[in-house]
């Protein structure tokens, strides 16, 4: 076996990633990853959405997660995120019926509230 | 307005890049883009799916392409890639009940039969 490689063994796919749990820290579920956001020169994601609250399907908020600020625990099956969720009740947010213009601004509007910098 | 930042407005959800048309240089469409494989670590897209063939949901094959090798043509609406229909019959191919094991000699596999490097 050839090792020493760094090769893409370590994928996983979209359909994988997309309805993941993701925890804070403490260890209490914040909710579960949906749709990504890709950039479409690099094929880099930004970003996760996090999706929560919800019943039914109505009512349904998706939060934009920078995708650095997601960590996978294998023990846990899911995503630790820095965020606990008083601030993710501060944090950028839509409806799925009113999705945003992903402009420049609404990037750093995201990025600035995890403080993130690319 | 500023315009100055390379910020995520040039971003796409991973929901409309699947399922999106591919095509060949000289216009023939190939099929349409599946799952995405995903380096877990950097968040890199590695791999579209492209997925042709198949009837009812039967005997689909897919085909894992290098993500540097999809390039989005705005007037086609789809991806175009440097690949004609006699190179993708020798190409890497799976059937959906029949999914590789995405090691490192897979991926070598691929992107040497595309001429990718990273």
């Amino acid at each position: 076996m050839n090792t020493s490689a760094k090769m893409p063994s370590d994928v996983i796919s979209s359909d994988k990633v997309e309805g993941t749990a993701v925890y804070n820290e403490t260890g209490d579920k914040l909710g579960s990853t949906d749709d990504l956001m890709i950039d479409k020169r690099s094929g880099q994601i930004r970003y996760a959405f996090l999706e929560f609250g919800g019943f039914l399907g109505m009512g349904t908020d998706r939060y934009p997660l920078p995708w650095n600020v997601l960590k996978y625990d294998t023990s846990r099956e899911g995503y630790v995120v820095p965020v606990n969720k008083a601030q993710l009740e501060g944090a950028p947010r839509y409806s799925d019926d009113d999705p945003p213009d992903y402009t420049g601004d609404y990037g750093r509007k995201v990025n600035d509230y995890y403080g993130v910098n690319w």
